[in-house]
């Protein structure tokens, strides 16, 4: 079994994409990095462990794949450019087949949107992955969740829920086979990162749909200090989510179940007329949802019968789940 | 029990020391950061996990030092201002008392370097704790583990195998109770962050000593392409250290051991009669143990009674240990 360097050195520095801005990459204590000047750095962290955010005989390439796309979902919502990655990595053994594999979805993304894998650890323990990812705005363009405002139109791209069902129909919940489109948005979703970029031009106040509408809308919200009215009616679904939704009446699905890394971003009032009649040149379809109300009423959705749902912000909570 | 967004809000939030170079800290999808012009950016990872780097029964506020010092170490093995922290941690439970203290080791440290807070991730799962922390230097200042050259004197800090000496008493292997003064060697090292920056005058190669001299000497001759020859006798050790040497002829504690944190450096040949003027004025007490030489040779070290101990660089690795 090959030690903790050895296996850095082979599938770590192998897989740093080519940056001029990587003045010294995976290898020595640090990384060297040269940001661009005039602009801000955005940092985002997240962790996926075995058990708790995938299974312990997940795919591996899948994983590589997801454990990135996650991360730049997060830069994603707030309008940044990608640059760099750190890795660090707990593997219950040095599975050598194992982490080639992990590192191909890595790196595959890594590659499609520029990133430069400039460090990391590799530990033994139980499986995990933590990614730190790094990149580029400027700090009058970026997307936050403290940005709303009352009347803005409140929008999402592509559809919700579609990881969600996958999630159901893996765990044998429903009684359905996995359905392989749906699947492929629970392993692998794409992180909206051009949508993001293209975003700046027209809104301030962005979140990715990480943990489920209600409650990510939830923390728009709460930062912002506003609340919104939805219409459950126009909610963006694929077809499997809808034919589900129709079936059973279980709004749960696209409302709560997290996974779908899609954008929810808010457009000011005085901007919604321009931004409709440029919507159709977006890298993902959006649809508007709702409207931000003054604070108070948290988070109301109006069904498709007409009743009013309250509290919609309640959600997906990792010690609660 | 509180949800993982109470977590964050209460003790990281808080944890945040003031920077005016922080624009957006925790609480969004990603902080906002400003790096200062002109200089490079470094990064550093490292994963702790339980039952590995640590035992499960763990002071928290000790492990809050140890996750923070261990990653500043690698800032202060490049000569590196420290300046951003982005906290993971993976909880079994949502334990508000465990983590409050852990809080409190890490910040109380965080202050003490001036580093802020400014992101992570809380999740459920294993115990483990990785940490990315970032810090500025200037380009042609950084020190590197690829910039040895015969004739560099090869230094290093404080003492050496104080921590692993500790780990031995703690772990009962030896006939000994624990002594306070090296058991806080590895629960709370200090890292060497001013002397890496008083470093940054006099040499260009560094790293820290945490898998064990022979290990990190060897990284370091690796990246170099050079060899390296010490002399044992020279080695600094604490009192207990060179006690239990002296009893057992068992050098592995002061050369395999790691965690005791200390800085390993090189010294030009040209340099060497200035810095060993200035040497009083550091920040930590250093001393010369050998010399670095042609390649070819590996690291060899010239024992107290007379014979050459031959590969010196085979040290601690996750796996293999």
């Amino acid at each position: 079994m090959p030690g903790e360097f050895d296996l850095i050195h082979r599938y770590f520095e192998a897989a740093t994409a080519a940056r001029t801005d990587v003045v010294l990459g995976v290898g020595d204590d640090c990384a060297l990095l040269r940001p661009p000047a005039e602009r801000l750095l955005a940092v985002s962290t997240d962790t996926l462990v075995s058990g708790h955010h995938f299974s312990p005989d997940v795919n591996p390439e899948a994983l590589g794949h997801k454990a990135l796309a996650v991360n730049l979902s997060d830069l994603a919502a707030m309008g940044v450019e990608p640059a760099w990655a750190s890795l660090a990595i707990t593997l219950p053994s040095a599975d050598e087949a194992w982490l080639a594999a992990f590192m191909r979805g890595f790196s595959s993304l890594a590659d499609a949107f520029g990133v430069a894998l400039v460090g990391g650890d590799t530990t033994a323990g139980p499986l995990s992955v933590t990614l730190t990812v790094q990149g580029f705005v400027d700090a009058v363009r970026s997307l936050r969740r403290d940005a709303a405002c009352p009347d803005d139109g409140i929008y999402v791209s592509g559809t919700l829920g579609d990881a969600g069902l996958a999630l159901r129909m893996q765990q044998g919940v429903l009684d359905s086979p996995p359905v392989p489109e749906l699947q492929a948005r629970l392993d692998r979703p794409t992180p909206r990162v051009q949508l993001g970029l293209q975003l700046r031009e027209f809104c301030r106040c962005a979140i990715d749909v990480s943990d489920g509408l209600g409650a990510d809308l939830g923390h728009v919200c709460e930062r912002s200090g506003v609340g919104a009215r939805l219409e459950l009616a126009k909610i963006p679904l694929s077809n499997p989510v809808r034919a589900y939704v129709q079936a059973t009446a279980d709004w749960s699905v696209p409302l709560s179940s997290g996974d779908d890394y899609e954008l929810l971003f808010t457009v000011p009032a005085a901007q919604r007329s321009v931004f409709a009649g440029l919507a159709a040149g977006l890298a993902t379809p959006v649809t508007c949802i709702g409207e931000v109300v003054e604070a108070g009423q948290g988070i109301q959705a109006l069904a498709p019968d007409g009743s009013l749902i309250e509290e919609l912000e309640k959600g997906y909570d990792h010690f609660r789940a």
